[in-house]
């Protein structure tokens, strides 16, 4: 393929790091399922189910870096079938007396899964120290914006007073529970499958569950319980799904950077590239277009979802219907997921935020974001909810008629001045009088990230 | 509603188990908000920050049964709000002294993600202990069957011979790990919100959090750590995603039957209720129509996740739109999910398998399902597997055109005859030497799900 | 069910027309399947078939009103099989001679499919109109609005100048698309079905035709070229595509609305009714609920395509796993699409338009907004677009560092100074200038959609 | 990109022709987008909007092939924008009068959605033809078979005789609608726009309307109505879903074809290549590999639909989050369904029709598959239906039980022969009098279709 040629983005090399793209090239495909040749035949020999010498061949050839894309291809075109053909290219170079030992009690699908599962296991390799370290990065930015009073927006209207900081330490935990989710799936989904053509280890015996342990174990990987022809595809859904929902987390983001970086509101801003370009016609525009990548790929991801659960009830022992569409599902899943783990995390940690726009920002209610303030200092007095209720939606719905600010307009009406003085009303509108329990809950969320994600990162 | 205007088959009552159903309704949703209430008002109480015979008088009305739909849903008509008007039928209730502190500190989402919370603490109760009593049945089915050689099948073709047992010992061990999951998810999911308008549980200062981990308790549910107005959606994608994968391994054995009870296989049957109709037309047909439910309330399930997802990127400290579809997913999940355990749990456990019809099965081939073990037993001769396949599909092709039997062909086909005797040849064809692993494989299944599942069920 | 036992919010009451409810609840779905007995009788009869004093008295019965939802459900807890207890019923009325004649020919699922295009029938006669009616309301906006300079947003950024009519000319024409969609859609999925068991017509024999092409008359349906047991489920998969594509435009709309509404902006605000809560929490807040609901149902409608798809590939002459999803996904889409369609033509038609803040967004970024405008001047003078372009990006970022106003920086630089007089710069910042073809586009929209439209609303 | 690092099957040569990979390469795109750029100015010329050499220089040299896919990503690793960077080496190449021409009045996003119309243009002039072809192909197989009395099966069971040939005429009537429907999605889908930023032909002003026009004409596109920066993406989502439809008629073939190619049903084979291996480890099967990717490949067509409506809503005049997804969608829907529609084609076209093995099936139950019929000739003796049912379900079921054979045991039973002769009893088991009205279904189908489809094939 010559780079004009091109077509998907992934192998035009618009998307994805190199490290996790030669996870899924063709040759590293090879290479690991050529590895698990190896190690069968290794663990087959130690408990004396072929000769050693066999074993010895075998591995050493699979691991010779001999074994090119281009002679398996050629001996696919012939037999239609790709694992047959690299059981084949790896014959070629044995010795005779190896030969038959190839391979032995393997059917090819437990290549198939297995090296899915290698590939898996260096995928989550790359993206759990990702996810640790972006975690630790917006637990980093809640300490360091703690102390800013923000305003909150509940169905796009301001509603109240935030830290700022809080905003980070909501995706600091997600993020960091996303650690935890990839721990726990592991063991579900890093499967080592080597039971034979209907998971019965058939030609091994009862010693197929010693060599696949033992195969399992050199690999990296848990031996599997019980399988049909294939580990079962519910792990596989698991997985995908979790990536889809890491893409989630950063989507979540991401919308929110979009959002507080309007023109209207300016809050934050992505960094911006010298000599970048925000639009072809417009030359003042600095857009958010990262955020808005990561948002595009999110949809993406996540759309895979209803594939890897289509691919769950395969008929009897198996059914090829799972095979095509993974081809794509799972590396473009880890591939776009790193992509926007990457993406993300340059967005935050260039982040610019605005501190002069977020307190401007506070006043552009003219005092009616501390409504629910005031609403709590008349119950204080003993005001009945409803009534304090009422009155406080009367004077905000005029002050916001007159165009006047809602501060006046409470210490001017009877229904507050009655019950609060001048400086009880004054407090209620100091912003840094609300962040509540902001402080607390940043420093424990803090606590518990490191916890978590230091040793990953 | 009267019977006969019902529009969707839950409350139709074509689907769902009473038990179930009632964690859903109208009345016990304010039931869970107001035994919220209560124990939002008794742990403010605890830390002084409300009077505590205002908290004692708020928990007794709130738990006083006198609160009903009717005066609810009368008071949203005024107000467009039903958590305000849930609040107001409690002020309507309490002492003068105890209205201002009903609902102290509290935003109307508290209640409803907290009530949510519970919701769900009850579904997972009913869910839990049927996933792992199913486990327990299908693990037991397993043990019952381990001996009895069956086809296996891949890509609908006879592939190899398995243990039948195998298949349930396939379904048994991944419902056991559904177990695995649903505890590894209470923690993410089953959480205690009360934090305030925007997470900061601004009128309760610093004591927010205090407040909530008491309610927490209370409530046996888990603290949150840190919240925007709403607990971040992704733990719903994970709780829906999480049905819906139950659903999926439901789905797959339903699959199996209505493959498995097809007139050309016919080794299992759905048992069939006396005086029950096949087909209006056909009077004689016995349709597997409970495994097809089944899998057709699986799509649905599996289709609500793309719902759960598109909740999680809420703008700012929450928006609205994962209101509505909420009071959809939430309940039509759970609700399908227990149906479709009950129906499972019915049929596996009166599943009718008819051991004739597997082993007549074993013969539809003429011997050629025995095609491996002769591969096998030829390489194990010494014969490069290439050529013993080639010579293997040879033979076969031709007794398959000429309708005679492969066995016979293979013992008068000299690339055989040359390395195997009569006696060799008799072995390869007997199913109950091929079951491989299968005993120490579904004897290991059998003692890992006790293990999973037993204090569960 | 009592109302306080409501589960899922359409029979609870909360969403859903009692107009379009009422074509889908248990009733009427009988009185659809009985009116199509009927239909089979009297047909069979014009042409020889069945006796015409048979047919009379089943055509009669049928009709009589006196079978109830409760008779049948009566019979279906003996048979398990909802349609043969209604034939059952129908049979109980008539007089033996007629009995033998009651279904014949038809298998059950004639029933099903031909009383779903029934029910698909008659939602389209309610969403037609609404879609048509929406559209002329949205064109009239167009019209009424057209003259009105407003912000042009990309990526959130405020890029150019549009006319405010024509967002409402988008929504309008795309609105207008959708009942072109649905005159193309009904000869496709309008089928009437009655070939019996697996297609042949079976027992009709070669008059099958003739009779399936009168019924359909009668029903005002279109007869089905060839089917198996069911009529093909890829025309389900469009309607319930269709319907959701709808939704998405509704949605599309909503998301501007919502965006429109924030604080920050202020272009436009849903009507508020008096004595609406907007929170329980902050008294002050106008939340554009009615767009957020709208938002929140579309993603349920969209993800109901997938189950949906899932049908479409039964087994041979059919299976059952279409059934029990559709009996949610059809009733839900309708009814849900017409509350949709109901509550933005609501939105719509009161929608406040706030035209002060509109002018004054257009100053937010201090004359910047008009920079493709000096853009196009200096090209229109002969300076290279990149040349220009990089000038205008100089002086744009200088003067938003420095909080100066663009259009004094650009007639102070010698970039723009050398090149355009004073009075040509004037003209550039004029935004009543930019509307381009706004007026044209906005005549040529509104005339094609009444063109469209008219005759449906 | 060498071979051996390929990620994704279809830039890896795996799936996907090369006819319908051209159109989605990255120089095609270029070529696509210099092709609009030089209808823009032409059409600007000829109505005097820039000087006629400018225009002329432009189009020779957009024309000329001289800008690269490498000049183009060069100048993109500066500016971060891929359509900047293709206008600015057009620029490179124009003389100094023509180069503020170039791109005039044009924002990027118009080269980008006008681009993909003719990207979505030429995809259908090689997909239409296709669908036409098969649709053909598969008439003529149902013509074929239409006199071949098969078993038709619901819900997995033996139900009734059907013409084998009515098979073929379903798959074949719906790829007709196909062509249907794409021939009225044209006009909706192939959109030339160039109004520039935000939609109102700014810099053309009300001449934009005329340009667009004139563009349109050139290159075979309908001009839009009214867009934003980017042209509505529900049309998106309609085409997504198509191409999804189509698949899923695909799919819904290769499902019968995977369920009739069954070791125990044997009625059609895949045919199988010289050569070709079943399985690495079972050398006799012939699997249906064809089919189960045609399956596979349509589940991820299916999934994309999802992606395509999220990128309805984008915000305001546009945002960019649509962009990076639909690089993936639009090209693997495309090159996948093509390369399903040309696998069907050829699997259909060489599919093995067993007639014997069919034969034998409907001897499988012994003469129950005929019940349906001797249910009608009782009735047609005015026995009651209910009575009758009973009596053929006592029968069925007890012959079944005792492996007796239906048509006896009818003979033998009072019930029916004291209503039925022998003869009458010997004419209900012939399959060939059950056909129904199957010649005509076939021979209207047939006349249809070729009114359809044959201009397109």
């Amino acid at each position: 393929m010559i780079p004009d040629m091109a077509i998907l983005p992934i192998d035009g090399g618009r998307y994805g790091t190199d490290k996790m793209k030669e996870i899924f090239d063709d040759q590293k495909k090879i290479t690991y399922q050529l590895e698990i040749e190896a190690a069968v035949a290794l663990s087959q020999a130690e408990i004396g189910m072929v000769p050693r010498d066999a074993a010895a061949n075998i591995s050493k050839m699979a691991r010779s870096g001999k074994i090119t894309v281009k002679r398996v291809k050629q001996l696919e075109s012939k037999s239609d079938h790709d694992t047959a053909a690299l059981v084949e290219a790896l014959s070629e170079l044995c010795k005779p007396s190896a030969k038959p030992w190839i391979h032995y009690g393997l059917t090819s699908n437990d290549l198939v899964d297995t090296s899915n599962s290698l590939q898996i296991r260096d995928t989550l390799r790359i993206i759990e120290p990702k996810v640790a370290r972006l975690a630790l990065i917006l637990s980093e930015q809640a300490v360091k914006y703690k102390a800013l009073p923000a305003v909150g927006r509940t169905h796009g209207q301001h509603a109240s007073i935030i830290s700022f900081g809080l905003k980070f330490a909501n995706w600091a935990l997600e993020m960091s529970t996303h650690v935890q989710r990839i721990e726990e799936l592991k063991k579900r989904v890093l499967i080592c499958k080597t039971l034979g053509v209907v998971g019965t280890g058939s030609l091994m015996g009862a010693k197929a569950l010693e060599v696949q342990k033992r195969v399992a174990k050199k690999l990296e990987l848990y031996p599997a319980d019980v399988t049909t022809q294939v580990v079962a595809r519910e792990r596989y859904a698991e997985l995908v799904f979790y990536m889809a929902l890491i893409g989630s987390t950063l989507e979540k983001i991401a919308v929110e950077i979009r959002n507080l970086q309007r023109t209207e509101i300016g809050e934050v801003a992505e960094s911006f590239k010298k000599g970048q370009m925000g639009s072809s016609a417009v030359p003042v525009k600095r857009n958010p277009v990262k955020s808005e990548r990561v948002t595009s790929l999110s949809k993406l991801l996540r759309s895979q979802i209803s594939v890897a659960f289509e691919n769950i009830p395969l008929w009897h022992e198996r059914d090829l219907t799972n095979s095509a569409n993974e081809r794509f599902i799972i590396p473009t899943g880890a591939i776009l997921l790193d992509e926007m783990l990457e993406t993300m995390t340059r967005i935050v940690g260039s982040l610019f935020v605005n501190q002069d726009r977020i307190r401007q920002n506070l006043e552009i209610t003219r005092g009616q974001i501390f409504a629910e303030f005031v609403l709590d200092a008349m119950i204080q007095k003993g005001v009945p909810r409803f009534e304090a209720y009422r009155d406080i939606q009367r004077v905000a719905f005029a002050s916001s008629e007159d165009g006047t600010d809602f501060r006046d307009a409470v210490r001017n009406d009877k229904a507050f001045s009655s019950h609060l003085t001048d400086q009880e009303i004054d407090e209620i509108f100091v912003p840094e009088n609300h962040l509540g329990a902001s402080f607390d809950i940043i420093k424990n969320v803090s606590t518990k990230i490191r916890g978590l994600c230091s040793k990953f990162s």
